[in-house]
Parts: structure tokens; C-alpha cells; sequence
């Protein structure tokens, strides 16, 4: 049976099918008969990125907004190469996505023309599910093989390699719709264990995961079994989606500095960890422990990341007889608008006072964000993404992608100023689509989290040479000239009532603008 | 013994005592110490750049201009992976480079920390050699281990991965400094096999790799046999350096295209391989043949690439009795200033008229530069850089490391627009050194080689959605915006007489500079 669709077709079909309606696209000539099969299909909305690493992040910010895979389309092992960073963060913020990687036609691969390379190896490093397509008819039921690996729970990157000849030859055939897999139920035992623990009354805490954080009623269950039972509730340091704000129960990220960590976790007796991984030091210091839990803390795992976090939750509620009314939730409080000089705390209050309903907001702020939290915790409620891989250039593709899976929430991009220089491209993709995206570069002019790690890693009296790797002057970077060459409007407020007016102003406007906001480090 | 060195220190001594003196770098926190012992070792030149894909491709084009490796300096997988793109450029350029790749401390790798990821999947894309050093006191020899494999004809990517204890614990050892074995001879059977075929008098070409086309003796002899025996001389799509100019036999490079290598090769009864590639597709097409060596063409290999092309060239030359005084070189000419509006052909006479003496040429000009080739061929001698490995975003950065390595030096980056959005970050680094790069831009907004390419692969009629993953406007790129916000001063000329008189100036003016010529597509 032939359908009269060459491959390209039926894989498109096959997708969309799937509910897998974006695809956000840097193609080649490889590539081209996907392109071209674009027209055919007009459930897929296709997203052209001027870079690769624009087009991974978009696909996780994308994927985290709508709970749902976008496709990539990228071009053969270099193209992959571009997109491996933010593929880095996708795999760490555990979201389902699907990358479509154009190889050579399987006839050419063995000639090593120019482009040809090793993709497997690649995508070995960040895919839980890696297929090279090597026959038209198979292509469509290969589709929807990556979409299932992709969306089971938790999520997790499929990358299908496509050879051009596998995507223009005849003979595709669509694949039929198949059932996604709900999450694990989490075990009966790790609930009566959790709960006896909980129950004894020593210092204990919960540490809540992706599926958690991002649930009002899960998150509200936690905040009611930490309050009746007197254990702390916490999240990772950097979760996927964090919901938040007035009406919400609040939780406490475990700090990024592991002494800041050590110190939330001292004296704990029990540690329960709800799809979460046991805290450790985000890098390794001399004389320091990498393992961050404490002498004589207890871990248990109440739900493993396949497991349902939410479902557990709510079981380990049941079994300590707890009401997720007895949550206390933020209450809607701002703090004031902000005068005088530009600061990182004076931008905290900016965006605490302006912050509209049902905000986006993409966190990339680092040391230049760490007054953000608590100026915001009780703005209306909204989403809070974060550098989840810890690989920079996270921000503004990742807001570009929220922006595009709901059209109609605004996005604040909290973006420090080294970080954006990795994925600026972004901004095009935004003024192409008139995304509603506020960027607002935190522009300290340095790579001020190693000036901070370099005294942390033991290094007393760093000599010039190496403070020079950390600093981004000479030349100074003018983000707004940058944003203004890729299509974006852009200022530089120099006090802190300019600076929250154009952050409201922006947010009010539609399509994309950026803010810079020259202040010095938090540091 | 220990030498009161930590690993940084000892890799750093090691490898400037090698004579990798230019370390490009884009840094975090694992490698704080090897960026804290380079104010120690102050014959390491350490070059920032704000994105990997600078830094990789910057030590290619050092290494192209040098003739010896640089060593590059990334953070861990996601670092390394956003290298990828120009990494494959690299090793298909066949150039020496030596990347030190910053990892966790070996015993923080278990921990599954943030940034955790597998770093040897993604180093065995591109290296020839691969090595994580696990014990400070061995990591001098590794270094070293590193420079002989990276310096093994013709040049090979080293990687050396790094874990943060191995480089700060004490104990280091530089390693002596060792022996780099030379290139290989070619055989003298190979030598006495082609100079037979060449007497037959039958069609016949040379093709000629890297090391013939970047010496201008090898390439004055290759010429002066073609001409005694009547074979064509040919050079391959894409070499690493050519040598071109008055003074210097002319060699014709194969076509990109296939369809013109077709014509380039038809009716050949011989093919001599001097340490070239056998031709190939660049991309595979429907209904066409990928291999474009003629059917009945017979393929002789006269040199690998390990081998010397040099010695082999030399060989055969005395073998048939060719004196390559016989060599016909190019004569000094070149175009008038052009007049009138800007076009493909106009920008190219506008390089011809102007390019001075000894200047380095980094093309990635792609379709907006297939007029570029004639237009210079009679200018005084230079250095033309190519797209080795066909993954775009190379010029810039090439074109960064090549005035790095040749500081007194002209270096004209011709740059296509939709190519120049990977690695715009470069400028930066050019701004900050001073660096004596003039980019020209050639913007046709759209990634026309695409356009061309949809319709080569058999897409009659594309459709709008198609045709807006091609096309850069929606909104219009400002590189002269762009380019300001990177420090560097930027001009969009008009017509013909500024563009050159543009061009002429950036190259007389010390520093960066860059030039936005909006041209209609070359096709």
C-alpha cells in the first residue's frame, strides 16, 4: 500500500496526529523536502531560528509551557552541534521534545562528503530515544514511536535521524495515533514508610520536583503536609516550571551556593525526595562535600522523577490524614515601585511591582537575580523557568518558545547580560512573530558568577590576564544597538522609575521589546 | 618529585614548551584554575570569546594562518557542544588544535550534578584523539601527548578533557618537550604508477590537497607538469589555505555545484589524487550520481593526506623530467573600481580593485561570492580561507584567529549574512584585541544557496511557508547595528564607488571594521 506521500509527508502527518504542531526549524539542504512539505500540512506551525541553539531552547520552553513535544528540525551533526547546549537543559528539565536531525541520503553517507560526520555520537549525549530512519515506508510509524518515547513521563528528548533519500522517496505511510503511557503510580510502601517518618517528628523536609512545582494543587498538598507534620517544603534549585505567586503556597528553592544549601538541609533527620534528585553542589569545590545532604539524614524516595509526583502527593496526604486546606498560600502583596539609582534590588522591585497576571517569566537573571524572589512572591500568579542544565544561552530562546506556546500571556525574560551573548538570535524569531516578550538584559558587564566562583574554587589573588576572561568590557556591549539590529526595540533606562516604567510599558505593548538595565553586580 | 605546580600550571608550562602559545578560551567555573595560572605562564596569549563556535573557529583559522595548533578552553559538554559546528570545520580543514575541555571534579562526575553530561560522545564526533586525564601528576604528559596528536600531518583535533581536582591538585609535572614526527613520504610505486598514466598523454587531471595549495612551490610545480604533460591542474571545493595571486601558479577549484564538477572532470581517463579527496557531491540529489568521478576515469592516488603533497608533487615532477621553473604563474591584474549599483559582480570587482598585498581572505561568502574568484585571481599574492567542513558560521571567527595569528596582516572576512548569524559574537573578541579585520557582509537577505538547493532537490513549487524558512527579511537584519552594539564601527554603502571606497578605508584604518553591502541574491 502506498499513500501518495513521500516521506517528508507522512512524517509531518504522523506528527501533527500526535498533537506535535510546532516544529521550530534551521534547515538545510537536506532538509529541503521537509520544507517543502510545510505547505501540505498547515496544523504545523513552523518557527524559523536564525541558530540552533535558538531552536533547542525554544523547543524546551515551548515544551515546558504546553506540556506537549515541539519538533526540531536541524541540519545533519554540525546543525545538531549548535543545539546540543540547550538540549543540555532540556534534558535536565526532563521535557518531552523531538528532533528531526536531516543526515545525507543513506547512499551518500559512505562518499564523506563535507558535511558528513557522526550524529549518533552527538546525540548519544543528551537523547533517551535515537533512531536513524533508513526506510520511507517505516518513517511514519518511527514518528510516532519518538513521540511516545518522548512524552513518557517525565518527559525526554527523541531524536529521529532523517536521510534525505528516507524523506523525498515515495511511499510514506502516516502512522496511526498511538496511546501515550500516563506516569508510573508511585509504590504503596514508599508512602507508609514517607508518612511513618514524617510522623516521628524529627527534623525532616520534602523535596519536590518538576511535576510538583508545577501544580497549584499539588503544590498547596506539600505546603499542608509541611505544615501539619512540621517538615520543610523545598524545591530544586532549578526547576522546570515553577508556579508561584498570590494564591499559590510558596516553596523554597534550595540555593544555588551549596553553603546556602547545606545550611537549609543542616540538621535534618529525613530527607523525602518527590521526583527530585538528592541535593548535591552544582560544581565540586576543594575540601568541600559535593554531597550536600547532611550526616545522618535519612533519604527516601516517595516517587521516583517516571513516577507521578502529584499522585504521590496526594497519597502521602491521604495517609497522614492531611487537608490541602490547611495550606497557607501567598497572600497578593508588591513591593512599591522602586527610586533612585539602578540596582539589582532596585530591579527586583521593578519587576515585583509591574509583574502582570499569569506572567512568564524565563530566568537566566543569575548573580544579578537574586533579589527576585522574594519581590515577587506575591504578584499575581505566574510561571518561573529556570536554567535548568546550568549551560547559559537558556533565556531567550526558551522565552521565545513560552511566548509561542501561549500567545496570549505576556513573557518577562530576566536575562543576564553574558548569558544572552550566546543565543541573541532569539530576538529575530520574536520580532518576526511579534512575540509578546519583554527582555530585560541584567548588564553587569561581567561574568560576575566566576568573579564569585574563582574565590569559592581557591583561587586568593587572581593576577589580571585572568580577571580579563571574566570581563565583558572593552568594549562595553550595547544591547540595545544589538537588539535594534535584529529587529527589537530597545532602551536603557538609568534610574529606577525609568527602568519600571519601560518594564511596564513593554509589557503593555505588544510584540517584543527589550530593556537594558546596566547594574552592578549583585555581588 | 613534585614541582609546587598544580595540573593547570603544569598543562600550561607543557604546552607553551610545545609551542602552543594562543589559547582561545570561553571559560566557567571548572576551569578557574587554568585561567588563574595563566598570569603565571605569560607566554600563553589567552584570547576570550563570548561564544564556543568563536573560540573553535577562531583556533582553526589561527591554525590555518600559523601552521601550528592553538588550544581552546570550554566548559564541560554543553561548552564543547556549542564548539561542534566549527569543530567539524576543523577536522575536515585537517588543521591541528588541541581543546581542553573543563569537566567536574572525577569524583563529583557520579553525582549526575546539573552540568553533568557525557562528554566523550560528543568529542568523538571531531577528535582524532581523545583523553580524559584522571591523575594530576600524568597531565604534562598527556599535554604533550595532545600536541604530537594534533601535530600528526596533516593535522588532527586533540581533546583533552580536564576534571576540575586534576587541575587544581598540587603535583604536576610538565613533560619534556617532544619530538613531532614529520609527514610521511609518499610511495615511490604511487610516484612511478602516475607518472606513467601522465605519459600516456591521455586526459588527465591533478587534484591537489591541502599542503600543495597552501605552498607556492608545490603549486608552481604541480602547474608546470600539468603543462608539460597537458593535465588539468585542480584543487579540491573547499581547501584549508590557498595560496593565490601574481606570482603564483593559478589552480582551478573543483565547483560546488556538482553539475559544474561534472564538467570540470568530463572525458577524464585519469584522476591523480595528491592528497585530495576523491570528488564527491556535497549533497546527494535525486536521479544524480553522489560520486563524480567520470565512469571510466581511472583514480590514482599519489599521496594520502598523512602523506606530504609537497615531497609527492616534487617526486613526480623529477620523475617525469619537469622542471617547475616551467610553471606558468599568474600575472599581476585587476579590476577596474566598479561604477554603478551594488551588485554580486559589482562587490566582487570592488575586492579585486583593492585587495592589498598579503592580505588574508576568509570566504564564507557563499552564493552572493561566485564572482569573487576571477576578480582576484592577478591581485597580489594572499591567503584564501575556505569553508572546509560546509557547517556556516566560520568566517568570522577563522577570520578572528587568522589576525591573531598574523597580527601585521590585512584579513578581509567576506561574509554572507544568513552564515554570519552563528558567530556574530566574534566582532566582540575583534574589537577587544584591536584586531585588523574588515567584514564585509554580504547581505542578500535570504539563505539563498537554500532557494537554489529546494529547486536542485526537486521542489518545482514551493509554497509560501517554505519560502519563508528560506528568507531573512520580516524584519531586515541591521548588521551595522549589530555590529556597533559589538564595538565595532560599521558603514552600509550604496553603490559601487562607496563599497569600494569602503572597503579600501576599513582595511587602511587600524581595528575592526565592518561593511553591510545589501546585494541581490548571485542567482
Amino acid at each position: 500500500m502506498t499513500s501518495g506521500m513521500n516521506g517528508a509527508q507522512s512524517l509531518l502527518r504522523t506528527l501533527v496526529d500526535h498533537d506535535v504542531d510546532v516544529c521550530f526549524t534551521n534547515p538545510g539542504t537536506s532538509e529541503m523536502h521537509f520544507v517543502a512539505a510545510l505547505d501540505g500540512e498547515p496544523r504545523m506551525q513552523a518557527v524559523l531560528g536564525l541558530f540552533e541553539g535558538v531552536v533547542t531552547g525554544a523547543a524546551d520552553g515551548y515544551a515546558r509551557m504546553s506540556g506537549k513535544p515541539a519538533a526540531t528540525l536541524l541540519h545533519l551533526g554540525p546543525g545538531l552541534g549548535n543545539g546540543v547546549a540547550n538540549l543540555h537543559n532540556a534534558r535536565r528539565a526532563h521535557v518531552p521534545m523531538i528532533n528531526i536531525v536531516g543526515d545525507h541520503a543513506t547512499y551518500h553517507q559512505a562518499l564523506d562528503a563535507p558535511l558528513q560526520s557522526d550524529i549518533g555520537t552527538l546525540a548519544a549525549n543528551f537523547s533517551a530515544w535515537v533512531r536513524e530512519s533508513a526506510s520511507t515506508a517505516d518513517l511514519g510509524a518511527h514518528a510516532a514511536e519518538a513521540v511516545v518515547a518522548a512524552r513518557t513521563h517525565p518527559g525526554q528528548i527523541a531524536t529521529l535521524v532523517l536521510p534525505a533519500d528516507v524523506s523525498w522517496s515515495a511511499g510514506g505511510v502516516p502512522a496511526a495515533r498511538r496511546e501515550i503511557p500516563g506516569p508510573r503510580s508511585p509504590r504503596g510502601d514508599a508512602v507508609d514508610l514517607v508518612a511513618k517518618a514524617l510522623r516521628t517528628g524529627t527534623p525532616a523536609a520534602l523535596l519536590v520536583g518538576n511535576d510538583v512545582v508545577g501544580d497549584d494543587h499539588a503544590l498547596a498538598t506539600a505546603n499542608a503536609i509541611a505544615i501539619a507534620t512540621g517538615a520543610k517544603l523545598l524545591a530544586e534549585v532549578f526547576p522546570q516550571r515553577l508556579r508561584r505567586g498570590a494564591g499559590i503556597a510558596p516553596v523554597e528553592r534550595l540555593g544555588y551556593l551549596a553553603e546556602f544549601a547545606a545550611m537549609q538541609l543542616d540538621g535534618l533527620a529525613h530527607l523525602v525526595l518527590v521526583g527530585a534528585q538528592s541535593p548535591v553542589s552544582f560544581f565540586a569545590y576543594p575540601e568541600r562535600a559535593s554531597d550536600l545532604v547532611p550526616d545522618g539524614c535519612e533519604v527516601h524516595t516517595l516517587s521516583e522523577r517516571r513516577e507521578s509526583g502529584v499522585e504521590a502527593i496526594a497519597a502521602l496526604a491521604e495517609a497522614l490524614g492531611v487537608d490541602p486546606k490547611g495550606a497557607q498560600l501567598a497572600g497578593a502583596a508588591r513591593p512599591g515601585r522602586p527610586t533612585g539609582d539602578l540596582t539589582a534590588p532596585v530591579l527586583a522591585d521593578a519587576v515585583g511591582a509591574v509583574l502582570p497576571e499569569a506572567a512568564i517569566v524565563v530566568d537566566e537573571a543569575q548573580t544579578g537575580g537574586i533579589y527576585l524572589s522574594p519581590a515577587t512572591g506575591g504578584c499575581p500568579p505566574h510561571d518561573w523557568l529556570t536554567l535548568t542544565g546550568g549551560s547559559i544561552g537558556f533565556g531567550m530562546p526558551a522565552a521565545t518558545g513560552a511566548a509561542i506556546a501561549c500567545p496570549d500571556r505576556p513573557v518577562l525574560n530576566l536575562q543576564a547580560d553574558g548569558s544572552a551573548m550566546y543565543t541573541m538570535q532569539s530576538l529575530w524569531t520574536q520580532a518576526r512573530h511579534g512575540l509578546d516578550v519583554t527582555t530585560v538584559i541584567l548588564a553587569n558587564r561581567s561574568y560576575a558568577i566566576l568573579n564569585l566562583e574563582l574565590s569559592r574554587v581557591g583561587v586568593e589573588q587572581p593576577g589580571p590576564v585572568a580577571l580579563s576572561m571574566l570581563d565583558l568590557t572593552h568594549p562595553d556591549l550595547d544591547f540595545c544597538s544589538v537588539a535594534r539590529g535584529l529587529g527589537v526595540p530597545a532602551e536603557r533606562p538609568t534610574d529606577a522609575e525609568s527602568l519600571t516604567a519601560a518594564i511596564e510599558r513593554a509589557i503593555a505593548e505588544p510584540g517584543p521589546h527589550l530593556i537594558e538595565a546596566v547594574v552592578p553586580s549583585g555581588f
